[in-house]
């Protein structure tokens, strides 16, 4: 990989083993001059170094290093961008192993926040439980996160643990003393969530007593820290009036109150999600916590400019019929010249995000604070598509780059409306300085050349659908039958 | 206790350890012959005995005495009344050691039901972890039930075992086959989810867990099962608009749609039933079962006809900080003299009913069951008071007992409005034919003198606020603590 072997910074990881059952990882910040490759020259072009912000960062990075007890770098890296008019807050990313949590990590490291993944590694677990793989070949968290100091010059912390254990969880808080902590550390699959009882159960207890754990944390140990929590759009189901951004003004037998908005979860992963906005919005309001939601639509794309910067910083790729989002499937399914495997009438309607707005949106709600006692709910997307809607752009999109893209109906596995009113308000982030990235500007370039690229690892049988709402049962579902019944 | 020495049914108790974690004790109906007493003449004054009933029932009985293992009675005890115009359903009743849950159980039992409680007894762990009592001196559950056999001549099976044990709970639905499941089987007080991060984290996972094996046991071994579950009217909070049943229409931007009433629970308690709401209605929807969810007022009271039958059936009896609702609590209070402790300004608005009312409505709900795929909520309280009301009729009341009763204000444990709108719809209930017991006709009888009989336990200790909705901490509360800090 020659357009990488500038990377020259010495790399050092440090295991520091700890007590209990959880693990923990502290892996060096070890770059010790600047790189100066395309890469990163990109990265950089948005923005301008300040030394008094280098000054700043370089104090917290030793404050970071002294917690690590590892060796504090004898000058800062001058490869951060600006860009942000954030206050540089100390992130703790949970789940930064996964699809999002990554891609933001590596986001907000080069703009200069010092950050803490905290990661169990399940989601690679679950490839591995149900026989499914990411399109793109990535390494371990603790290879990454190496290979991001070399070649960025930014240390990532990492603690490899379980948030489900308080111990491990109050530990990080406490070592770390992040000013936000973003939480994506949930499993966040639907068709997961109802393959069967036990992993209705997993996901339901996972996903809420996790973030009914953070939520304590961050009251015991960091009440002034900043929740920014990943929801999902799921959570409003499609109803039929207008959505609205958390809240509603309801107006009924000649009064009004602003109350939460309706919800009605599609599977037991949307309702997990649901739980966490109930428990977050009551923690809100009794301990005076200050917590954003962001109702995510779903997410498409791959690169960002950072996990570009170095084969190993690839981001995953999920297209199986199990955790592989609509788009990103059908990517795929385009690429191999397999029809798109359109569920029923395919009317049904959702918000849809490029992963480089996911990546913005957060930190806009990093560096735009909720305040304490706060429940400030952003729904997070930039476009609304039809199933059959993305079925003919990808058709339209394909057909420039010489593919024939079918499209075929298939029977719905889930239970959910096909013809539908859907209409999401999505202004707030919009406001704080979200600029889209909009799908058929970029279908080509950020996804089907994608796929066609990796096309050798597309396993064809991973993709249909996988689990069927009405049959999710109390039994344990074979692991085969899982990705092929 | 001459008044019961009548009782000369025989007695015994089966027990049949099983398999795994769990146990199951099989307590035999036994009673050869039937009792004929005052209180059972009471119970019977309401109905006639009809033959067509009696053989149906001696039938039912039979076919659960096989799946017991144990020998049927050769003649049907003539104890029962026909106040019910049901179906003469299967009742198994989640938590049936509880409050709400023996008295449901003894009113089911007595009217016909086939009726098998499953319980973990839990409850009773509560008070040892907290060394709290009930005011009333209660028996184990297996000697409520045996004693209950020899009363009525009725068999009460019993499953002793964690619902959030699939395996334990799929063998007890299989065994017993319920028409009906009545799930009281729930950390129930709002403080208790309030001591601490363990009790938070302990009161969401039994509940939430719980309540989604009950949903997949249903689904898997019994299909056609209504599922008559428990809530809270605290799943509304107190919005500035009316409450509705469950449901309420929106109208919004000219479109209109009858969604899910919005939510604020008050604490993590409050929270795990929001949660087991919408799990409901999404198991309802995507596996077409019956449920109804009962969002249950304040109960208060002790007594129903079947508790009174025998001094081992008495009821519990709860008026400490934690577990005592604000009602009984004051009534005690006032029996021994102490202040009325009314929480911050007492303008705080609650749904109230009469525990004689709370088992008309379960046999209501089971009486006329929720079609499958339908979502049902009543809102079931008879009558809406403020804490000033309630302790406004205590000192009316109590004055004619010669009692003088002072009210004091103490700060508020809890984070909750305290002057606040409270309009909450509950027709559903009457429609389907409740006559409510009102507060004020039955004070004196059924709860002031109660309580002025068992006044030697009282323990005005354990009346005290017990926890700070705002001092919830990550440490295990200290147990002496948590009664009376």
């Amino acid at each position: 990989m020659s357009s990488h072997s500038f990377v020259s910074g010495s790399s050092a990881g440090v295991y520091s083993p700890r007590q209990g059952q959880a693990y923990a990882l502290v892996s060096a910040k070890t770059a010790q001059r600047s790189p100066s490759n395309s890469c990163l020259r990109r990265i950089n072009k948005a923005g301008q170094l300040q030394s008094s912000a280098a000054r700043q960062r370089s104090n917290l990075r030793q404050q970071s290093l002294q917690i690590c007890n590892v060796a504090a770098p004898e000058k800062p890296a001058e490869v951060l961008t600006t860009a942000s008019a954030g206050s540089q807050a100390r992130v703790m990313i949970i789940g930064g192993d996964g699809y999002c949590g990554w891609a933001t990590a590596l986001h907000l490291s080069a703009r200069g926040y010092p950050v803490c993944i905290v990661d169990n590694l399940i989601r690679r677990n679950y490839d591995a439980q149900l026989g499914l793989d990411t399109l793109t070949p990535i390494v371990s968290l603790h290879q990454r996160a190496r290979r991001w100091g070399e070649v960025s010059g930014q240390h990532l912390d990492l603690q490899v643990g379980d948030i489900c254990d308080f111990e491990f969880l109050s530990e990080a808080v406490q070592g770390f003393k992040p000013d936000t902590i973003v939480h994506f550390g949930e499993q966040r699959s639907a068709p997961y969530s109802m393959i069967d009882r036990a992993r209705a159960v997993h996901t339901q207890h996972n996903n809420v007593i996790g973030t009914l754990n953070v939520l304590f944390a961050i009251k015991e140990f960091a009440p002034d820290c900043h929740l920014v929590k990943l929801g999902t759009m799921g959570e409003y189901g499609t109803p039929n009036i207008d959505i609205e951004e958390g809240f509603i003004t309801i107006n009924h037998n000649g009064r009004s109150d602003r109350l939460p908005y309706p919800k009605q979860g599609g599977s037991f992963y949307h309702l997990s999600k649901i739980h966490d906005s109930h428990n977050l919005h009551f923690a809100t309001k009794a301990w005076k916590l200050a917590a954003t939601d962001l109702n995510q639509g779903v997410v498409y794309g791959v690169d960002t400019p950072e996990t570009t910067a170095h084969p190993q910083l690839i981001n995953r790729y999920d297209y199986d019929g199990i955790f592989g989002t609509a788009l990103n499937r059908f990517v795929v399914q385009a690429a191999v010249n397999h029809p798109l495997t359109v569920y029923g009438k395919g009317g049904q309607t959702r918000g849809y995000l490029d992963i480089r707005d996911t990546v913005r949106c957060v930190q806009l709600a990093i560096d735009n604070p909720a305040q304490r006692g706060e429940f400030r709910v952003f729904n997070q997307f930039t476009e609304q598509f039809s199933v059959n809607d993305l079925a003919s752009i990808i058709k339209r999109q394909g057909a420039k780059l010489g593919l024939d893209v079918q499209v075929a109906s298939v029977p719905n596995p889930r239970v959910e409306a096909e013809e539908h009113y859907y209409n999401a308000k999505h202004t707030q982030l919009v406001d704080l300085g979200l600029e889209p990235h909009l799908l058929e500007d970029n279908l080509i370039d950020s996804l089907l050349n994608f796929a066609l690229k990796h096309k050798d690892r597309i396993d064809i049988n991973l993709i249909k659908p996988a689990v069927d709402w009405r049959k999710a049962g109390s039994r344990n579902a074979m692991m085969s039958a899982a990705i092929a019944r």
